[in-house]
C-alpha cells in the first residue's frame, strides 16, 4: 500500500500528541504542505488554500516541483492568486494519503498501518492541523483563507475555531454542512468500497485491492462533480467507435459518456487510498457548523446562520455555481449571508459555469477574475 | 429464480414468432396485462398505460385483484383515470419479470431460462408487444395512450410505429431519448449489478443472488428518482436513533436519509430480476426517437423534433417536474413542441412538485387534476 507524495513536498510535525475532535490522539503525525512566493516584511501577505477531498498540496508548480499542480491555471506569478504578491500555502488534508498522516500511514504506536484503527476524523481536525502549519511558518494572521469544496468546510471550521487567524475568506463551492442528497451520494460511494470483497474491512494491499469499489465510487463522484448541462453539450448521445468497444461484453461501454467515466475512474483508483477516502468522505457528512451556534441549537438553517455570524473576518466572498448538485448554490449564499450577519463585507457570487461542482478547477475564465478581484482589494 | 406475477394478471400470447428490433425472434412469448372498466359500444374509450422500468401491470385494484396497485390513487372509479368512463389497459413491459416474457422466463427452444440469451431488448419491442394486446382486446384506436417515465419512451415508440393507434397522448416525465447524465447513472447501476460476483454473468439463483449489486443499483435509482429539495425538507441532517444504529460498523447507517435508501433497496432486491433490470435499463439508453426522423438524421435536438412531428395525434399533454434530474423538464417541453409541430393540440405542463422524477407516483394532488382535465376534453 502506497502513499502518493509529490516530490518537493514539505512536512510539518504536529505536536507529539494531537487530540482529535471525536476522541483519540494522534502521535507523531505530520502535515504535508507546499508554498509559493515569500512572506513580506510586515508578515501580512499569507494566503492559505484548503483543498477538496482528493488533491495533494501541490496546487501549482514551484521551485521544489516544477510539474503543473491541480490549480496550475489559478496560482503562480501574475495569476489570479499571484505568488509575486502573496505568500501562498497549500496543505494536504489530515487523513489524506498524499503526505499528511492518515489511515494509510504507519501508526508509530504499533509499527503497522493505521487502517481502520485511525481515530475518527473530523473536518475540524484538518482545520486545526492547518493552523499548526501556519504557526510554524510564522504566519500569525492570514490575508485570506481560500477553501474549495470540502476545503470550504475546512475553512469555516478553521475560522470559527481560530478567531482572528484570517482577515478575509474566499469560500468556493463550499458548505456549512452537508445536505441529505450529498450525504446519500457519499454514503453510496462508501458502500461501493465497503462492498468490494477486496476491501476486506480495510485490510487490503496493492495485490488485493478494492479496485471495483473504488472505480464505482469515483464514477459516482464524477457524475456529481459535473453537470447534466455540460454533458449534453460535450457528449450528447455519441457512441464509441467500434474499435473502442468490447463486442464480447453485452453490457460493456457503448456511449462516450461511459468511456469518460471509465477513464476518470482508472486514473483515480490506484492513486488514492480507499480507507483514506472513507475517512475523508465521512468527515464531510459529519461536519456541521451549526454545532458552533449559541446553545440550544440543532442543525436548522437559522442555527447555521447564527454559527456563521460568530466568524469574524473583514471581507468574504462566497462563490458557487448554479449547476452544482453536490454543494448547491443556496449553500454559498447561506455562507455569505451568515458572514455578513457577523459583520463581514460579504459577497455572494453565483457563476453560470456549466461544469457543476468542479467548475473552479476548469472554468478559470470565470473563477480567475472573481478571485483576483477580491484579492486585489486586500492589504498585504 | 422467481417471476413476480400479481394474482389476477391476464396474459396474451404474442404471435408465435415475435421479431425483435435489434435482431432475434421470441417464440411463444406472452404479455401480462390487466384492465379496468369496460369497452363502450363505440369501442372508442380505450386508454393504455405504459409503465416505468419496475412496475407490474397491476396499476390499481380491480375485480381480479383487490389489492392496491402502484397507481391506486390515480386509477379507478371516479378517479383521474376514471374506470367508470374509460376502458383502461395496463401492460407489463416485454422483458420484465412481472408476467411478461423476459430474461427470467423459460426459453421454450431450450427449456432453460433465457438469462443473457434473451435477445437484445428495445423500447420498440415493448411498444409493438403492447399493440398486440390492444388488437387482441378489440381496441382499434385508443382514446389515449399514457406513458410514465420509461413508459413515456414506449408511448412515443408505440405512436410512431403504429400510426393512428391513439387519438391522444399523455406523456408523463418521459423523453424522446436519454441524455448523457441519465445514461451515466444507468450505466453505473448496471455496473453495480455486473460487478457483484454473485451476478455471475447472469447465472445466479435464489441462493446465489447478486443482492449487493441490486441494492446499490436501487439506491442510486432512488437518489435520482427523488430530489435534493424534497430531502432537505424531509430528512435534513436527522440522525437515526441509537437503537437503529450498528455501533460495530464504523461506516454503517447514521443519517435518516441513509436508512431511507436502505429500506427502499431491501424492499426491491428480491422483487425484481437482475437480468431483467439490465435489459430494461439498457433499452432506455438505446432508445432514440430521432432514428425515425427523415434521413439523414442523427440524434440532435432538431432530429428529435422532426421525428416527433411525424407522430399524428389530435391532442397531447406532456407533464414534467422541475426537480426531475433523470428526465429533465426540457425533455417534456421538447415532446410537446414536436407533437405540436406534427399538428397536435399539444400542451407542456411543468409542475412544481418537489418529489423529482417520482412525483407522478406521489404528488397526485397535482398530477390527478392535470390528467383528469385532459381526459375530460376527449370524446369516448
Amino acid at each position: 500500500m502506497t502513499e502518493f507524495i509529490p516530490p518537493g513536498t514539505r512536512f510539518l510535525a504536529l505536536p507529539h500528541a494531537f487530540p482529535m475532535k471525536r476522541g483519540g490522539t494522534l502521535h507523531g503525525a505530520r502535515i504535508a504542505y507546499e508554498t509559493w512566493g515569500a512572506p513580506n516584511a510586515a508578515g501580512d501577505n499569507g494566503v492559505l488554500i484548503l483543498t477538496g477531498l482528493s488533491p495533494d498540496a501541490h496546487a501549482a508548480a514551484n521551485p521544489g516541483n516544477p510539474e503543473p499542480g491541480w490549480w496550475e491555471t489559478m496560482l503562480g506569478p501574475g495569476k489570479a492568486i499571484d505568488s509575486d504578491r502573496w505568500f501562498v500555502v497549500c496543505v494536504n488534508t489530515l487523513g489524506s494519503c498524499k503526505g499528511s498522516t492518515g489511515p494509510a500511514s504507519v501508526n508509530p504506536d504499533t509499527g503497522a498501518l493505521y487502517r481502520l484503527g485511525f481515530p475518527e476524523l473530523s473536518i475540524e481536525d484538518s482545520a486545526d492541523a492547518a493552523a499548526h502549519v501556519l504557526q510554524a511558518l510564522g504566519i500569525e494572521r492570514l490575508a485570506c483563507v481560500i477553501g474549495n469544496s470540502m476545503g470550504g468546510m475546512s475553512a469555516l471550521a478553521f475560522l470559527i475555531r481560530h478567531p482572528g487567524i484570517a482577515r478575509s475568506h474566499i469560500n468556493i463551492s463550499g458548505a456549512a454542512h452537508a445536505l441529505p442528497f450529498s450525504i446519500a451520494i457519499r454514503s453510496l460511494q462508501r458502500e461501493a468500497i465497503r462492498l468490494d470483497p477486496l476491501w476486506n474491512h480495510g485490510n487490503y494491499d496493492d495485490t488485493h485491492y478494492p479496485e471495483s469499489g473504488m472505480r464505482m465510487a469515483r464514477k459516482l463522484g464524477v457524475i456529481t462533480y459535473r453537470s447534466a448541462l455540460e454533458w449534453d453539450g460535450r457528449f450528447g448521445r455519441v457512441r464509441l467507435d467500434s474499435d473502442r468497444r468490447d463486442d464480447e461484453d453485452p453490457f460493456g461501454l457503448e456511449f462516450e459518456v461511459e468511456s469518460y467515466l471509465e477513464g476518470h475512474a482508472r486514473r483515480f483508483v490506484r492513486r488514492f487510498d480507499p480507507n483514506c477516502y472513507l475517512y475523508l468522505s465521512r468527515s464531510m457528512d459529519w461536519f456541521d457548523l451549526a454545532e458552533y451556534c449559541s446553545a440550544p441549537c440543532g442543525s436548522r438553517s437559522g442555527d447555521v446562520l447564527s454559527a456563521l455570524a460568530k466568524i469574524r473576518v473583514g471581507k468574504a466572498l462566497a462563490i458557487g455555481v448554479a449547476t452544482d448538485i453536490l454543494f448547491p448554490l443556496q449553500q454559498q449564499e447561506q455562507i455569505a449571508d451568515g458572514l455578513r450577519a457577523g459583520g463581514a463585507e460579504a459577497t455572494f457570487l453565483p457563476l453560470p459555469s456549466p461544469q457543476g461542482h468542479d467548475a473552479f478547477l476548469v472554468d478559470i475564465e470565470r473563477f480567475g477574475p472573481a478571485v483576483a478581484n477580491f484579492l486585489a482589494t486586500l492589504q498585504g
